[in-house]
């Protein structure tokens, strides 16, 4: 029958392309969170992370996420789409995991032992866990519509791992436990970047339906997309109100990250929820990133965009949540999930930032970091027209 | 019958991100025109406008727009496409009436009181006025396909009302009557917002079809999307000649407000007119708002966007010219819409914000707002690592 | 039957709009590029553009482009899907033509003159070799799938010729064969314009199919798209490795002009080549660009945005991997496109920006050059509130 699989491939092309929005959503996003003297560092580790990330599943990620054993998509068919729109889809989602480290590791991690990471990340690391939870591996008795677990926890366990290899940005922590501000250098960059990570996320969640070709399908998809917008409301106005009654004023870098709170913690289940739950989903997700985001600072890990706040604590939030917004899952499958993909996420990620800090060397020196990471590792100014205020 | 219901949930769909898309585009434009010490606060009041007026429409204003007694979405069915799709598309309407506004209020309007209007626009104001025109009601013979009148106008009036009880930002107006420039802190922000906004109107108006499953539907959108882009060209180059002719530089901030001006214009009536209409449409569109931009100014009524002069002028220009360029719709019953929607929304957003400002507060003190009102409502800074040329 | 003709006209809607989203792209990557005194005299340039050549090419070039006799659509039909989206989708590539060109006369031309030359561009040189080559004229034995050489080569010839009568930018060349660097103003706006575009080419590459709505051809569609974004990561990777190699920094500029290389050398052929091919294809456009670049500048053609080494070397590059990579095609018809558009291109460029030189002006005088344009030609400036650095 053609009518299904044009249809179901014309939909993934429309999905992959919204989730590619968000490269330019995350590193406009980053570059706004960091200080200008590191913005370029950052920009280009996201185009270069898209690049290499990418690359590296199309030409066999892919292959051993979903079951074939050479190269470039070989030896795997599908009968109800384009293999190619396929790809691409599963392509999209790959670099996200890395994108979620790279705010977190800004400021002074150095490009290339970066990048040696990635390569593992998109080759090894990020298809096995696919595989076991989206391609009937043993963790496949779990529900997780877009990746909670897959992508979030993924890349959030993996950003809390390298944090703790690389310590705190220069000054970050006083010796009398002082906490210092470092502020964002560009709200409009931070806040367009945000805006498109929530546009690209009704291709993330909405196209993980993979298909719309016929009433009940077209239905989910419509309920998935409508119930992405909802959590990220919520989580969005959960934040504000927090705000304003602890401070009285209205961060709006908080607030964005409440609203991805409340996107990450409904992209488990945004198809097997009603319309209302997705407001308590959201919401908590988005009062845990603005609970969460000053404890880790307490506790001294260094994360200048709030990455692991966002996408840990609200991927383990929203793969929970699926057990108990719906019955079809047991609380049991979805805690399995969690605790099985931290506890190989996390060492593995340990243990090779932990080797290439030894052996290839992860930070620049420290007069490096002080003048910022743009001149060293880029050899250009992210706004040289500008008389600065600080260095 | 499977295919259309597929196929017309999947354009609804595709639509309402095209619409979501205006969301960051009326932060950056906004962002870039007013001064850097709002930047920040006319960020946050969009992000929030976003979140806020979604959630209350999809929570009740819709129901109450298109006759369902309940909540969210209660009672309410379709049979011709999902009605999560419709939904979702509808709730991408309602931001824009607010967005709109906050551009006009900016720079002087404190963030929470603007909110507490916001939830009544959403969750009355505007749902009333999209039944009476949309859902049968009492303007029905009236035609208005995207919203000139139902979007535009409606954000146009309250804007204009919001202003005159608001007054005209600090050192404004001088007392011997000149006219203080403030010029907007970025170009390129201006740029890229108002390039978003025209091609999110491809999906605002062209969604406002609903349907496209069949040749004729396939053929009216395409015609209303090729219109739209249009009368949007129309109006930047008659604004481009305008201001060529009289001043011989040309200020992209103004080209670009009057391609958005024929944006506006054609939003009514893009599906009922041919291909040449919308040139002409568009021109006056443009060279409307080149002339209100500065006759406003004149009456001290202080708009920093030019919001009133685009979507207030034009909407009327834009409802109108439906009676006169198709012969289908009485010029009568179109300026009946025009004036009752008037006569509803004006004195209704006077008494809300004269209450609001009687009972909240409205303004920020004279200092906060000498300082900026960033350091106030938000805490935080725009651009904290570039040095100011001044306040 | 009803269904091709409605998804293939959604589907020419889909990607026409991702074409125009390499509007703001091309905008915000040469705003970027370009000092930020010559900042909103690039912007205004690329929406009078967008405005000027998308209005010729409606009026008239599409007719002269696909054999109507008349204006604006007229005396032409299509069976296969609405003429409107066929047109909105042919108009949404003319003005990227002249925003190739917009990049590399920056800094020193005057808006009016050059939107003279885009009308002649747009209404007679891109409908004739679009004639020649996309409508069974004389060169319709090549293959060009999306424009490597009907777009790229095309806006390549003519911003070279148009370098060489206008000549570079004050101070670029130092009299003693030294080249002063002019350092982009705004690293974020390169970023997200060159993701913009990029994003914008899955449009570009995947609607230059037309069709969608057979298995068939929704493989070849998604092939095309996968294809493209395999060539683009191809330029990237290249262009990072071999500034690596040899500078030991990231200039990420260069990685996105890379990316870009790699993205105008797989338009030509992303529809008869597999999987692999878009990687040598594409490397070696990355490669191309990050070699031609400080070459075309030792040959003093001041090009402030590489616009010559992405679009002309890499179109021809791209035009002639065709018949390399694929046997349908020979190098001699290939060779011979190339030949025909550059002879015809160049020459009529050269002459129609001699005669505008000789009798409307083109250049800004040297005091209006060395403060910038923005005054001159736009009357505001780019970032009015931020201490300036240097002039």
């Amino acid at each position: 029958m053609q009518f299904p699989y044009v249809i179901d491939t014309f939909f993934l092309l429309f999905a992959a392309v919204l989730i590619i929005l968000m490269a330019p959503g995350f590193a406009m996003l980053e570059a706004g969170l960091v200080r200008s003297k590191n913005v370029v560092t950052v920009l280009t580790g996201n185009v270069l992370l898209y690049a290499i990330t990418s690359f590296v599943f199309v030409l066999w990620g892919f292959n051993l996420m979903f079951g074939g054993n050479g190269f470039f998509l070989d030896g795997i068919t599908m009968t109800d789409y384009s293999i190619y729109a396929f790809a691409f889809f599963q392509m999209a989602f790959v670099s996200k995991t890395v994108s979620i480290m790279s705010g977190g590791l800004s400021e002074r991690v150095r490009l290339v032992p970066f990048m040696l990471f990635a390569i593992v990340m998109a080759g090894f690391i990020y298809p096995l866990v696919g595989g076991w939870i989206w391609n009937g591996g043993f963790l496949s008795g779990m529900h997780d519509l877009a990746g909670s677990t897959v992508i979030h926890s993924v890349g959030g366990w993996a950003v809390l791992a390298a944090i703790m290899i690389l310590g705190p940005r220069q000054g970050k922590y006083d010796k009398n436990g002082a906490i210092r501000p470092m502020p964002a250098s560009s709200i409009p960059l931070v806040t367009l970047g945000a805006l498109l990570l929530w546009i690209g996320w009704f291709g993330f969640n909405g196209g993980s339906n993979f298909k719309i070709s016929t009433p009940e399908l077209a239905d989910t998809v419509s309920l998935i997309i409508l119930n992405t917008n909802t959590a990220g409301i919520a989580g969005a106005i959960a934040a504000t109100l927090f705000l304003y009654a602890r401070y009285r004023t209205l961060d709006v870098t908080m607030i964005l990250n409440g609203a991805l709170g409340g996107l990450v913690a409904i992209t488990a289940g945004a198809d097997v929820v009603g319309l209302w739950e997705p407001i308590v989903i959201g919401a908590i997700g988005g009062l845990l990133v603005v609970l969460a985001i000053p404890m880790f600072d307490r506790f001294k890990i260094d994360d200048p965009v709030g990455a692991i706040s966002v996408h840990l604590v609200n991927g383990i939030w929203g793969t929970l949540a699926v057990a108990l917004f719906s019955d079809a899952f047991t609380f049991w499958a979805q805690l399995k999930g969690v605790l099985v993909v931290g506890a190989f996420v996390f060492p593995v990620t340990w243990v090779l930032f932990a080797l290439i800090k030894r052996f290839v060397g992860i930070r620049p020196n420290a007069e490096s970091e002080y003048n910022g990471l743009d001149i060293q590792e880029c050899g250009i100014e992210s706004y040289p027209d500008f008389v600065k205020s600080k260095v």
